[in-house]
């Protein structure tokens, strides 16, 4: 089957057209993937932000192919979460199973992704989509979960002004997810740099502003957002007294920041990462979130590599894989 | 009066005897100061961390002067809690008050400091002390309180593990508040690089070990309080997943740490600071703390500025200074 692999040793990204099918093992599904969404953990991975070798890609939609003594689910339109875990290790036992210490992670850790033909996964990581939610829209399922992720670690009723920094592809979609979860309380606010996304992010009925126009400090809570080094410094000014920074960037290397004034303040920082499936998909099929204006390309697998350029490009938000082209 | 005192824009520290004594306003007590103490603050304040000119000095124990409308207090024997605050910012009507927009603090900001013969405070601020608790262990209130912050911020009965890092004054009470509140519960380990300090957190019945020797990690909470910038890189490998780091040192400058690793691993990092008087005071009438073994030195105010020496020497812990000698 064809794939877009990833060699970290050569530090080389190619299209494989010479892959065997992944073989589901008991447990496991085999999935047809329909589409597949290109996220800036990928672009980072070819970077080297972790040293990973495989097939590329996490987020999906696609339909079960095979599932070896589940034969009631082929055929059924699936999103898949993408920590497949032991179920037994000291993280597993204490209900965290995203922390699951032998985990493998879809296209990222020691398990080929989804910017392939097919893909597999533990059949308890599968999450069903409603028909009414399109191919377009669950393909965000992954990223919007993670976006969601802030309200399963936070109580989002005490926060009455929230500043989401950043606005890419994750920005965007924290921004509509909290709008979508704080509704009737938080005022939610999306700052940027980029005037298309801006305008993107404020179709979808997200108040913006523009970074260097935004003077307005001490809101409680502040979403990082940047994938800047310096973004949490500028968090640090923008929190109040005993308000609540969330760091969803994953910027390689080291962060350097005026932390004391993150004492004096007693600021908390709370690191977040992967999220809910059901909600997000909740929110997909209530219509409370729609993630399709954040398309702005769409190319086939046979052009693979030319999708991480895509996604490389000023102004460019998600970019789609199509495995049939 | 006499008074050490700091002069920032001349980095300099002096012992004056020229000062006025304080004439406290409406709302305020004078105190005539029994015992103060030396904290890592003030010489952070002679290096410069903060921009104050005036009395250094906010740990001391003492007896109210006069009170103007509050003749009752006289002669009582108080501590007192450095913010002063204005009762009608945003943070003091949300509840806040520690951190008020227009607060003043005792030898840090705005308000000349305790190491003099006399100081002043709201009335407000201060707290009774009982007669079973000696002056030498009332003094130690502020920094004890600022350990039983803490507690006031996080549900410490969620956590099995702790590791408190730094065997300075602060770690040493740190870890002796923790060992109390969680009674029965946490195990709580105190590491240092300073055999000296760890004898005394061990004579207090912590239990310690050399930060060099220390192998164990994932605990599910790590109290930074080395005071190095280093310090936060080391919490972040000590931590467990989805664990939580309390960040105590103020450190000049910025941090750099990997906070890629916190993202990653869900770790939530608190800033605290100064903290409740009243479970503090308690913690030194019921015995559950006795901190006197800390004392190292103690000098009289005439020679106040060999306390900030002596408070600098390696292997020193609190240096008090005595007004009347």
């Amino acid at each position: 089957m064809r794939g877009l692999y990833h060699d970290h040793a050569a530090s080389r990204v190619v299209l494989r057209d010479d892959l065997p099918p992944p073989e589901p093992q008991l447990g496991e599904a085999r999935i047809r993937v329909s589409l597949a969404g290109v996220c800036t953990t990928d672009l980072e991975i070819v970077k080297g932000y972790v040293p990973f070798t495989g097939v590329l890609g996490h987020e999906f939609i696609g339909v079960v192919d095979a599932a070896p003594g589940r034969d009631d689910l082929e055929g059924t339109r699936v999103v898949g979460e993408i920590n497949a875990v032991c179920g037994s290790c000291d993280a597993c036992a204490s209900g965290r199973p995203r922390h699951c210490q032998a985990r493998t992670v879809l296209g990222i850790q020691d398990r080929d992704g989804c910017l392939a033909e097919y893909t597999t996964l533990p059949v308890a990581n599968l999450h069903v989509v409603p028909d009414s939610v399109s191919d377009e829209a669950a393909v965000f399922v992954e990223p919007l979960a993670a976006a969601f992720r802030i309200g399963e670690q936070l109580d989002l009723r005490r926060f009455a002004s929230v500043l989401v920094m950043g606005d890419g592809k994750l920005g965007l979609l924290v921004a509509m997810a909290l709008r979508s979860s704080c509704a009737g309380g938080a005022d939610v606010l999306l700052s940027g740099r980029h005037d298309e996304k801006l305008a993107v992010a404020a179709g979808a009925g997200v108040t913006t502003v523009r970074a260097d126009a935004l003077a307005r400090v001490g809101f409680d809570l502040v979403v990082e957002c940047t994938g800047r080094s310096g973004g949490l410094t500028e968090a640090l000014s923008r929190v109040r007294p005993m308000g609540t920074i969330v760091l969803k960037s994953t910027v390689a290397g080291d962060t350097t920041a005026p932390l004391s004034a993150g004492v004096v303040n007693e600021v908390t920082i709370v690191g977040s990462r992967c999220g809910p499936f059901a909600p997000a998909l909740a929110a997909l099929a209530d219509g409370s979130v729609d993630p399709t204006p954040l398309i702005t390309g769409r190319v086939g697998l046979s052009e693979g590599d030319r999708a991480l350029a895509r996604a490389r490009e000023p102004g460019a938000l998600k970019i789609l894989v199509d495995p049939a082209c």
